[in-house]
């Protein structure tokens, strides 16, 4: 074997491990420290998410797993490395529409993880009977969050002007991002 | 003293007997059932609310006076003919915007009474510190609040295609409306 033949092969099992590696799964009460420890640098910088930067351990997993919210862990390796949750953002006549919140481990970011755990929720939700899916606060100045739903096929249908107050860039506008599904 | 006259005296004691019997007001804990009162037809219609059709008259109440919510009740000579919520949309730093919830006693409808609570509200909210006020779903078929809430200040800053399910017209859009205070 010459060694671009070789070089294929270890990209193709390099490739495949990763693969392997990276389940996505319903969460569990034992998953409760692993995702508390990705919410917790992300609220307390309070950049990305309308949530109290001063939140408990335990409302912040009381709001992850509200009433009605399916929430899953990415996993790694045995490492937590992400979460999300997925649950109908109205009742009633607005029942058919899906909502997300993901959170990447920040130590774990630039690896795909927030990717395969839209991916995997897009295709959840489909499979809940939702007709679409709803970003409701998009915080504008999150760039790479903007860039990577709108390559997941999400388009920004409104704008919230100065809606968010960020910790370092003062009011930014915030967006509402909507998909088919 | 001319007709003319006359007319122009009863018109002003009308227009002020008009103003000061409709009062607007904290809701207290007797107002439940009047409340409910006006609350229940406009869910089980469902074609203006996210709300589940079947709510019962406790899970209706619970989620009109949600924790942070400010309930309010206008009140015509003794009765109760609309109410409103006022509460912040989101927490952490998008606390600034609020968000209301309005709902007229379908028997009387036309009398002004959603634009007095809206009235109401944007300066109660101004009061309270907040800097803008957000709706997050009016349905597009509503065309009678979609047109006051834009006599009123608000513009159409996002519309989210299909997200409502209305029980004759079928899947109709929901506009995000804004205006800051």
């Amino acid at each position: 074997m010459g060694p671009q033949a070789w070089r294929a092969k270890r990209c193709r099992r390099h490739a495949l491990s990763e693969l392997r590696a990276m389940i996505i799964r319903a969460a569990t009460a034992n998953d409760a420290d692993a995702i508390w420890k990705i919410l917790e640098p992300i609220i307390r910088a309070g950049d990305t998410y309308t949530l109290p930067l001063d939140m408990t351990p335990e409302d912040a997993l009381a709001y992850w797993h509200s009433r009605g919210h399916e929430v899953f862990v990415a996993e790694e390796n045995g490492e937590i490395l992400g979460t999300y949750y997925l649950h109908a953002n109205q009742k009633g006549g607005g029942a058919h529409v899906a909502n997300c919140g993901y959170m990447t481990a920040p130590w774990a970011s630039g690896r795909g993880i927030a990717r395969a755990m839209c991916q995997h929720s897009l295709g959840h939700a489909k499979s809940r009977g939702f007709r679409a899916m709803q970003f409701n606060f998009v915080v504008s100045s999150n760039e790479r969050a903007v860039d990577l739903w709108q390559r997941m096929g999400f388009k920004i249908v409104g704008s919230l002007p100065g809606a968010f107050l960020h910790p370092t860039l003062g009011l930014v506008d915030a967006l509402v991002m909507y998909r088919m599904l």
